[in-house]
């Protein structure tokens, strides 16, 4: 009988979201960085949840501090990838019975500190004892209806932006990222913006999220990809996870207002493109490659 | 150095609570059912997460359909207790890679069965790789002002309900039961509570939650307690967890207006008292005995 290694987690995903259905207060289900709700007349809400494992997302001798900081970090990346602004968080933990009371301490102390710089109220949770450490963050937020932005809103011409340095999660960054939300809501607040995602995945594969959301293509240029001083190299850039800097997508009236700005952060590295054009990289040499996908996978 | 095993679950949740500030549209954090966040002047949010792992809360020989069932049924029931109506649910699963597709499709078809039945929106989620089977639910909700019950406000002379039989949890009930949404709307619409909770750890324990919550004292009559036929005696009804039955507290007047509608599931199991009084349990012999929490100890 097959099992989840054989199937992989992206035609797992595909297969829930098939079966689910939902009433018409779901503007988007599963399928963006958050679920969006209808709130009032001029808000909705947002919410998402992320599951941090030991051993996959942080290893025990990480800094307890910095994974329950990771933890709450993650969703708030989320939040940001939809322009919103978060509000609430709810934490379940699963602990190992041997987990000593100083660690989880930093661990909650890595939490608090970083709800408190967001305002993030922390409002409930569960705890459980379990073989090895689990944490699952759900927030919600609340988006004004003008400023949200969704990973399917990319159109042909718009040009395509991060928010800073690829590639440097391995050598720790995953621990220590800032979460977007600044970034996230001058941008939509002040220029027209036509998608966004954060990148957790690897460039590569959550441009192509974005790509696939949006019914669109694109080519981006190596020699634009600004690489964090850590990246061993360009495939860093494209294909290691959690980064969390934001990609977005702009007309390029506004890029260009955005680019007059010389806000070092946001960075043009390419143009997207007809769906025919599939996901194509420029090299430094002018030669024109297919990206697969690639990037993190769960299974 | 100290281990959670050492510290305990509730001295564990009680130090967190103390540690964590929110802001005013907080207007209950943990210490209850579900968070209650301000939402607009009419009504309230209502947002609860549990965390069910293998080999606590399920083994992997239970049917996963009962299992994922169970999964969301343990939230709905956080919503029932405090009189709400649940809307939206994040689920996050942690999914040991050998998994087979076949029990994972069980588990899933478990979940969205019962979210249809009380019109819960699954509206995203994670999915991670895990060493054993974890499975966290959010669900958010709502209830009217008018509504709203809490563990707090149990007064002295309020009778004492529980709203079916109890003990009957290790024999499977606590894979199978119904969260008692309805009955949690009817008595809320109907009748004046001043506090409810769901029995999830226990009728000893919980009841203990919500005097030490109202800061009052009870008195339960042993004769009274509805035992479910599958209990083996007044032990399993009082000390062991997940019959999620719910356990609230009226006035006389209002206590004896339910009594006359002879709704069967409803049965009057005692008194509260003044503090002083702690809890106490009065036998068939009409001999009085101080009651421990007990319940279930995660740690």
């Amino acid at each position: 009988m097959a099992t989840l290694s054989d199937l992989g987690e992206i035609a797992l995903i595909e297969r829930i979201k098939k079966s689910i259905s939902t009433d018409s207060s779901v503007v988007k289900g599963s399928g963006d960085d958050c679920a969006v709700l209808k709130l009032d007349a001029k808000r909705y809400t947002l919410a998402t949840s992320d599951l941090l494992v030991e051993g996959t997302d942080f290893t025990h001798k990480d800094d307890a501090y910095l994974v329950g900081r990771k933890a709450i970090a993650v969703s708030l990346s989320d939040i940001a990838a939809c322009a919103g602004i978060p509000r609430y968080c709810l934490v379940s933990l699963g602990v190992p019975a041997a987990t000593k009371v100083a660690f989880a301490a930093r661990l909650l102390k890595g939490m608090r500190d970083i709800a408190k710089i967001y305002r993030l109220n922390i409002v409930g949770g569960d705890l459980s004892r379990a073989r090895q450490l689990v944490i699952d963050v759900s927030i919600f937020g609340v988006v004004e209806k003008k400023n949200l932005v969704l990973r399917s809103g990319a159109r042909c011409g718009d040009i395509i932006f991060v928010s800073g340095a690829l590639g440097g999660s391995i050598s720790g960054k995953h621990l220590k990222f800032t979460p977007r939300l600044k970034e996230a809501r001058f941008l939509a607040q002040n220029f027209k913006l036509n998608s966004m995602i954060d990148i957790s995945d690897g460039l590569a594969q959550d441009l192509n999220h974005l790509l696939r959301e949006s019914g669109v293509g694109a080519v981006i240029y190596e020699e634009l990809i600004p690489l964090d001083k850590a990246a061993a190299g360009l495939c860093d850039a494209l294909y290691s996870g959690e980064d969390f800097e934001l990609l977005f997508t702009m007309p390029l009236e506004e890029a260009r207002r955005l680019i007059r700005k010389k806000m070092k952060p946001f960075r043009p590295i390419g143009e997207i493109r007809d769906k025919s054009c599939g996901l194509r990289l420029i090299d430094r040499n002018n030669r024109e490659k297919i990206l697969k996908p690639g990037g993190f996978r769960h299974f």
